[in-house]
């Protein structure tokens, strides 16, 4: 069964033309998760899946599932897929790549009538991307049991709490308390994804085999000071909140830059969000609030990033009239992919005389989840200039083909497997 | 005609409860310029001169007036009065303290059937704080003749423009391009106010005569750095817009604390603004906007501070990915009060008791737009711990009613002038 890589590159154009339209007009590419326009995409993807005549539900967890039976009388599944939602003013690649591709596949497979040994299900995980409630990856940590009590009733600036919003949009809270039955009949997670990074694009190497995934922490700090006239108050009775929080920002940055540079690991802090409070030119803010996001290979390094970040507060708290609290919001462990399916995946790109690259991940992803809970792995395709999470991402739709034809072929290898 | 501080303060306490309702529910005390609760304040105003028996007008430049007209024939004129616009999460006082006392001595007049050679008006002057159009004193600026076509023309981040909500309110944006003509009649612009500092308080003195207000300027800086995921994006390859914001917020404060230190004058510099794009905890900060306010009683110092900065901008462009751009928003320039007005507040004071103190201001007023068209002067009131533009500012009624009554004893003597 030839996969014609110029015919499937125009039907993976198409979409992607299809979901780049469901964006916040004022602000592409953005499609939050529970927005109104991610409920328009969750329509058009449902759509997309009743043309390919699969079954269409959604777990739980939230995940809107399209499901091709196998004609056999099994409970085995392989799952493909990724996430339709972005981040604000984000990119049209990040995880509808792995949609799309996983839609592409199955049309391939339906139109060659190709019959396979287990059921196949496209995910769209609920909300990958970092949201208001302080999490990322809500639905594949569904599937994983890695959802709490205290996530789940976490509300956003809007007062809408997410085990609500997980129930509006057709998933059970209620059973987020373990991981979800469907584990024990998983043989395998596969996922597409682009890079975000440049080594392919650098290198010219069509395929990245993910070996790991990093760790992923979220602070929350929280600088209080004292709000006051910017003109009366004289400079040395100040409690301003955004010097002292300034004072972290640069302390974060360097700190970060002195770990990633002694190490050989990946490791990476950013400050991405600040709230600062009133946020007005003529008051001293009183108040700020920022996400601390870390993502570490080693965990001696984010160990050290912790203590050594610790340290600068008390000694800031010790000596200045601002205090600062600094909370843990989220954690999602390093993991590995499965060793196996890393080979297999090896396979698969050098049958296909494809060139491949066996490497670290620098983004959190769903498979990150679900590798704790079943055998699971990903692989990359290039994307221009590593840009991700920003409206110039941009990827081939032929790199996109070529990593969608690796799918198949390691459908076809599992399938082989598993009739073996 | 005694004053009786008694009953006066009363009054002023109802005016102040009932005007502290009229404020954004989700953040007290918000009454912005132009919005929902700043035209149910004006409404509210207008029943007070009313219930007066004052003619009510609004000029060119949006100002509310209330105006008690002489028996006499003249145009001549005395102002008080202050404005009820608050910042974002302000106070009680703020402004909304001149106003009331306003109301209560043309209340003290009018009950004592005390006829006055000139005509005694009360003014709301539009929009005084610091608004999104990054303009102050759009009423007393509009008096004076200082604001142009490239103020009147600004868009909010709502697209509204500022001289569409001049003419809105009942001003004439058009004839905003000079001086208004009343200003050839006024005798003297009389503004009672907080202090918003801890002098008076810390020094138990009744009341501050004010002899300067400090020039202010406000710039806004932009960063451009890279938007990008903060996963993937190496330490060494970023241009993290907030990283190199927060070395210019930190600059900003040494430098003004270094300048302050230096000199005996008044000299305060704020970051009191920062909007971040897209300020999401999951992609590096691509572009930061943010305010610079700074209050110089020199203009050596503020020329010393202006220059160092540019320096270290410049400095910083050259050696970092980020590119910074500062530009002149605004500008008022650094005036005294009229000498005789000075001399003649602190007869008054005495005359009564008070204790009184002739001092600088550290903040902005309209009577510093009006001082430069007209014989202006201000009287300060003591306010608790010096804290202004945040919900704690408080003011004693008692106090309020105190300067009530200099202002009284004032337009008693500037009859007596008139008169002879």
């Amino acid at each position: 069964m030839t996969f014609n890589i110029d015919l499937n590159s125009s039907y993976i154009e198409n979409k992607i033309n299809d979901l780049e339209k469901l964006t916040d007009e004022d602000r592409p590419y953005t499609r939050l998760v529970f927005s109104e326009k991610f409920y328009e995409a969750r329509s058009w993807l449902s759509e997309q899946f009743n043309l390919l005549g699969l079954s269409i539900t959604t777990d739980e967890a939230g995940n809107l599932i399209g499901l091709l039976k196998s004609k056999k009388d099994t409970n085995k599944v392989v799952i493909v897929g990724s996430h339709i939602d972005t981040v604000p003013s984000g990119g049209r690649y990040d995880g509808t790549a792995g949609v799309i591709s996983g839609l592409c596949l199955i049309k391939h497979i339906k139109e060659n009538n190709i019959e396979l040994p287990f059921n196949l299900a496209i995910y769209d995980y609920l909300g990958e991307e970092l949201n208001e409630w302080g999490t990322s990856c809500i639905g594949s940590r569904g599937i994983a049991g890695a959802l709490n009590e205290d996530i789940l009733s976490r509300q956003n600036s809007s007062g809408q709490i997410l085990k609500e919003e997980i129930n509006k949009i057709g998933g059970n809270a209620k059973l987020l308390n373990k991981p979800l039955p469907v584990i024990k009949n998983i043989l395998a997670c596969l996922e597409l994804h682009i890079e975000q990074g440049k080594i392919l694009e650098d290198r010219k190497i069509d395929i990245g085999i993910v070996k790991s995934i990093p760790s992923i922490s979220r602070f929350k700090v929280t600088v209080t000071g004292q709000a006051g006239h910017s003109g009366t108050i004289l400079m040395n009775q100040r409690a301003d909140a955004l010097v002292t929080a300034s004072e972290i920002i640069t302390f974060v940055n360097k700190l970060a830059l002195k770990i990633s540079k002694n190490s050989n690991q990946h490791f990476v802090s950013t400050i991405g969000k600040i709230d600062v409070h009133p946020n007005s030119a003529a008051i001293i803010p009183g108040l700020v609030e920022m996400t601390i996001d870390l993502r570490a290979t080693s965990q001696n390094s984010r160990q050290e990033f912790i203590n050594t970040l610790e340290q600068k507060i008390s000694s800031i708290n010790e000596n200045n009239d601002c205090k600062i609290k600094m909370k843990d919001i989220a954690f999602a462990p390093f993991v590995e992919m499965d060793k196996e399916l890393i080979a297999l995946f090896k396979k698969s790109s050098d049958s296909l005389g494809f060139s491949s690259n066996i490497m670290n991940s620098g983004a959190g992803h769903d498979t990150a989840q679900l590798s704790r809970v079943a055998p699971a792995a990903m692989i990359f395709i290039p994307c221009k200039d590593g840009l991700s999470h920003c409206p110039e991402e941009y990827a081939e739709v032929s790199d996109i083909a070529k990593g969608t034809e690796v799918l198949y072929n390691m459908i076809e290898n599992l399938a082989n497997l598993s009739l073996t």
